[in-house]
């Protein structure tokens, strides 16, 4: 089991067809990743960008949505990590309405560790391997 | 005549109930206020932030809002300043819908010039104060 | 004491200029106010809208912005109510940083009571009323 | 060649990084998307959704991003259609900013056409075989 981060869908989520607006289902996937450093990393992520100047910015996405989230629906985003290399991590996420429990989307987003200042990749260190590597093997 | 800027909404820019969310005005407002940088200011927006570190945060609003605006309607937001003092300036918007002119949507905004790096108030030097002088007093 | 909703700010919440986009700040009191029916309201807002086809938006707002929200902090958003019509309900907003308990934001928003589908102003009935009395009066 | 939209990045479309929030490329995809519905389809995307009662949802996305672009860019979106199915439509977006030229972001959006009251797939008729095949092999 991966680390799971719950969210309301908001009023302002959804698009002119009533169904929640396809950019945000990235949304809902970066608020997990943010909440998952809140709950596990040594620093939140707010800390590493502002006062380590490191960032993970995202460098390919591979998504497939499969059912709708509806204003009201509460959305169950789980965050797995699928592959580490030198200064990359691949997570994989999974979103499913709480109230039914179906898949809605899921994405395997490729990440790289980079200084926000040259945006140059940098290496892993120990914690960061460290704190991925719990969430790693653990996908379905 | 103030300055207008004509925007359409988005599929994004409803919500739960079929309406445009009524914080997107402020937004809308937003984008006619860097419009009007682009079209008549020595510099646009991003560059007096960005080059000169200097920005109009926003410290009141007062506004009403009087009719709906919905996905496939045009926005045209009519943009004057309705003040300025040492440092501050006061906008009015108006938006309207293209489809019949009526009016949605009334703000006085009144924004301060400030320093990003200390957010104390500069005082508007000539170069500005003839800038928002020509949106003066243009207000029907 | 109003009601209470604790809400972090998001990694896309920011603007050119590195602190909160002030539009953002009426998001965090609408998710406010959808917290609040939630959690005293005999239906959620999402079932008020969708299933008895009523909904509260914003008709005016006065609000005052004196101090910024960064990434990073966490907003604590007060909801009061202010005054209660026939059909309308005004709404007193706090916003507070969380880490230094700064005031950030006040805003008094007025809502009438419409049908969605023919936008008509209806009257609270007293299931409505006695959930907004919770709030009354109860602003400092 | 494609269809090309030209967009404005704006104040609240960076995250707090001081880059483009990575959800916000797909909004300017479909922003372009709507953009060229205005521009040759016999309706507009809103009359789609709202007269007809029909949508093209997303079901599937690759892409890569390849820069960023900053507050200030003006991103220059093209659209091109990959592949036609019975009932879906395979679209390649190219996103480069206008001041260098730089290609940021490519991605291939594969969308269905649904009714959006039943979420069904819908056959493609003539009338828009022959709207997405003006797009079709023109990818560079």
């Amino acid at each position: 089991m991966g680390f799971t981060s719950v969210q309301k869908i908001r009023f302002d989520d959804v698009d002119g067809a009533g169904i929640v607006y396809y950019p945000q289902y990235f949304h809902l996937c970066h608020a997990a990743f943010e909440d998952f450093f809140d709950s596990a990393a040594p620093v939140s992520y707010p800390e590493l960008v502002r006062d380590r100047r490191l960032g993970f910015p995202t460098v390919a996405i591979e998504s497939t949505f499969s059912a709708p989230l509806v204003y009201g629906d509460v959305a169950v985003v789980e965050l797995n990590v699928e592959r580490m290399g030198n200064s990359s991590v691949v997570f994989a996420y999974q979103i499913r309405r709480k109230r039914d429990g179906v898949l809605c989307f899921r994405a395997r987003v490729t990440t790289v560790l980079v200084s926000i200042d040259t945006m140059k990749p940098m290496t892993l260190d120990d914690e960061y391997r460290s704190l991925f590597e719990r969430l790693l093997g653990t996908k379905k």
